[in-house]
């Protein structure tokens, strides 16, 4: 079958490679329908790790090709949604929907290690299905059902963990696919007022549409304009969504005394330099996650389903497999308006 | 000066009373210039108690006519709005915003003790102002400030209360001023699905209007209905505003698994028969509330002001202080469409 | 095999039955070797319902003699504590370890319906038995072992849904054995005094033991004694642990503004008086519940091992299989001393 | 009077100041009996601000001498504790007992700025009295109190943010006084064990007498042998009480996946170099806490008076004020088994 592989640096292609197979008696095969590009996959193609051939992506719906012996609630003609983070299958919390925190350490995202290959392929095998697949419920498109194999959640659980209360003032920072997400998240908390920090006027506009106050980070620091905008006190709840060292100080520094600062953004450093000193005078909580996401699909699909959440334009363009390499330089290149790239394997 | 008195069984007349005096040094006097009939004034109506002779009302706003040597957040002149609920304003609890838990037992409703005149009237005094009485935000309507001083802040803690989870179904009984606040209150915490019950043709179309799925409970009981639009299920939160007995049990009855009951409607029974096996066998928490309402004025202040919360057009009636009997009369009736009547005392 | 049977009402005696079967895929056959009688076990025994001939228990420990093909963390050999309560084992809820929500509505104690047969006799059947059943840990004795199947969770529920805060002042009404149990539990969360309310010399002599303050119900009511010795106030936690409907009326007189009611006793009845203006004017909360137990494993099973729930001497009786009859005349008796005791089917 | 200056680095004495004034009708003046060096005064004996001449102090306990007209709840005679931090006296946290958090932006350590004169002296100005001073209860005895005023409350707000559950692994880095303090406030929370690193003997000794498992850090960095003794898991909750850089990012490495890191030591870096994808692969929740100390008096007294807290022997050195030099030398050497020094102003 054709998968996209990492090549190295900046090269992503597409190649021939083995059909997937069965991967235990609690496994499907998954024909991919759509699958997509996130903003972690950028992570692997600026820096391809040693000996690059990783089979890329972890976003992906399709249809169920075969099941093992023992899955119980899918069968071959399926429709399903797939978890783009798993684990071990076996312990408490991959059982309740957390492979984030497996006790036995086999966390991990399709298409980020090699013995996991990913979902931006003709197909794709998924272990323990029951689990990490979920047949796309009634009323939910197939471009909405992608969002939830991650970013739906992973902005879920940033707008979670940043402790909105009614009536707070937030701040999202950063307003690429992820943001935008936690960005409509945040109001599911019944927020006062959200302001939306960015540098790309197309995702400022967006932001606004949304009903959040846009802040322009290329005019003066977000957190400059953010405390100006709170009569200096800053945001009680915090979300960000870039990932990059500096992006994660400004937020530190929108916060308010007592307040929340959740980071979904992707930082791998092993030395963030942060201002402990703002952390402890003002008695801030500070959270990352690796997204859960079977665990949010409970809360999530309901909320899908009534179009409480306007993810439905999420996608600005969509192309085929075969054009993965043009697909990843523009998604990169932030050009052209892109927010989200939709991939077609199987047209 | 002017003030609504309860006479007797639905019985309330304006008398010519006595002015209010300070009530202390950190008390004021509050000339009353808009106040509102509360469904929970209805009980005094319908039952006076012995010696009737109580001075009504605990809605209203106004402006600060004279205040004492220690009021240090208000002066004479300021425009305010006072908690319908007060305590001793010493205790932690009161100084922190919760009078309802005051550690004294002070707790009391203004309008519904002899020793604590209420302010359907021309003026009203107001004991420890700096903790009971707020100086009426900016961007902050008349009507939208007669609200906050009690039915507003007693929706919001009956949604608090209801531990309502995104994307869950939140069922509200009774769509009177209360339910309406409890229902646009609901809708803060990302419910799902919202579904209002009610008998009332008017008060359902209004619920629909919210965003809320009907039911109209005339045709079948509430729970019987909403158990079928959850197949067989229940909702994960209830919020129960209406107090009748009758209504209670249904409300426990449209309880999921697990499930929260939060109760906002006034029942002062001594023997309310309530089916234990239910709350048993689904494990649910039941919760009453009696509103401590300056605690919740810095989650909603900012929510009224961003226009999140539809409360404008709340007031169906408004009438002179000198109609008080007229209103009762029409407010007890739920004939003409009436949801909430504004008394005006100082055109 | 031979199983305890419920032959009418008190009447309980071993007869020869059918061996267990496999109960599907998932499912083990336990040889049982320790069993106990539950308080919850003499609903049925006072009660027997329509059609009697129920295998009683649902407390039993012993080992694995048989597991189906698809079972994976259990093997024969394997010495094993068995839930009290299952549910359908394929559910979110069941997943995570809480059968007593299960979203297929099938949550069901062992012992207590006719195709569910129970644990007091030669071995029973097991289905799902990696949610429901768990290797004994190391550390573990075998009568803690029995405790962790159903009364030991049921209590730390009760505490853990009492909304302890350190410094707290709690009370526990009712010292049987869930209500001992409910009584260590309630320690975990810090409390700054335990006051606990029976009438049976014995059991307010183990609590004392145990830290609390024991309050002799034979000679006032306990609200009565628990309002005087906290200044009128009440408690902020009360957990109910017997059931009876005036215990619960009690346990909700003693309970301060603001607190949390924590029902564990079983109560069963459709219209229970309760004094609802109470519930209201404090503002209560008031929980039962149906307990998860593999939920609570996690929690429970480092603190037995740590001995900080000091549960060695529960057992005040040790008898054999064939002496049930005499065993729940006695336990039914509260005579000699009597707190919880145990049966050996397999000596 | 006589008063603690800091004359420059690592230099204190004794001076004759003012007498202090009524700091507004609301303060008091008190006559200082015990007071005590706390580890954060280290910090400015370290490294002196421009301009020394602070009075030095914030733990203090004694006798009011006089009262402004509008204390209510205090008079001339009455033995108080004063909060090591006041903020503004006026806005809701502050009311609620949080300056911490204080809207004003007022919130402040006595002995730590030139407008706030400290309690290591004979007396001192307390505003806002009625908040930020507490009549020593009956029960507390005087050195108890001298802990309530400050790190008594840090410890236990650092255990309260670290999310303790019952059963859990709980890690205290640092046994000096605020994280023993800390280390028996997360024994309130049920944990199933409680590791506690630190260097010195005496203080891994304590730590074991508290029923702690020590980890010595000389021997390897205390993480690495965290992870040794929790199965390379690492633990679920993770107290800082130590405040160096090294000790902040072992502590981080010490938690498990989804754990949360409660940073009580005192660090006022601006560039604190943390391993974020440490943070970000393991979920986990950082916080800090600058204390908020009235807010916690109403748990943490009880528990004082049930002596559920071994606090007594927390002082192991006793001095009087002129003899502050001397034990600001001996605090910082940590030699001769120093704990916590009390300093007598007025014998």
């Amino acid at each position: 079958m054709r998968a996209a592989v990492l090549d190295g640096p900046r090269a992503v292609s597409v190649h021939d490679v083995p059909d997937p197979v069965l991967p235990g008696p609690e496994g499907v095969i998954v024909t991919v329908e759509r699958t997509a590009i996130c903003g972690s996959d950028l992570h692997l193609y600026h820096d391809a790790p040693t000996g690059a051939g990783i089979r890329l992506g972890h976003e992906a719906i399709g249809t169920v090709a075969d099941a093992g012996p023992q899955v119980r609630t899918l069968k071959p003609g399926d429709r399903v949604l797939v978890s783009g983070v798993i684990g071990c299958g076996v312990c408490r919390p991959c059982l309740a929907g957390h492979p984030n925190v497996c006790l036995n350490d086999k966390a991990a995202a399709f298409g980020t290690v090699p013995d996991l290959p990913g979902g931006q392929a003709e197909a794709m095998a998924v272990p323990f299905a029951d689990l990490f697949a979920l047949p796309i419920p009634e009323g939910v498109a197939d471009e909405e059902a992608v969002l939830l194999t991650d970013i739906l959640p992973t902005g879920y659980l940033g707008a979670q963990r940043a402790d909105i209360r009614p009536g707070a003032t937030v701040v999202v920072v950063g307003l690429g696919p992820v943001g935008i997400m936690a960005l409509q998240c945040a109001s599911l908390y019944g927020p006062g007022r959200i302001l939306a920090v960015d540098m790309v006027p197309e995702r400022l506009a967006r932001a606004e549409r949304l009903g959040a106050e846009p802040i322009d980070a290329r005019t003066a620091p977000g957190s400059a304009q953010v405390l100006a905008a709170t009569g200096g006190r800053g945001a009680e709840s915090v979300i960000e969504a870039v990932g990059a060292d500096a992006s994660i100080v400004d937020a530190l520094s929108c916060a308010a005394s007592g307040g929340t600062v959740s980071i979904v953004g992707v930082n791998l450093s092993m030395g963030l330099p942060i201002p402990m000193a703002l952390v402890l005078l003002k008695s801030l909580t500070v959270r990352a996650v690796f997204a859960p996401i079977p665990g949010t699909w409970p809360d999530l699909v309901p909320l899908v389903q009534a179009g409480r959440l306007a993810v439905a334009d999420t996608f600005t363009h969509r192309m085929g497999l075969e054009e993965v390499s043009k697909a990843y330089e523009l998604f990169d290149s932030r050009a052209d308006g892109v927010l989200k790239i939709l991939l077609t394997p199987n047209p």
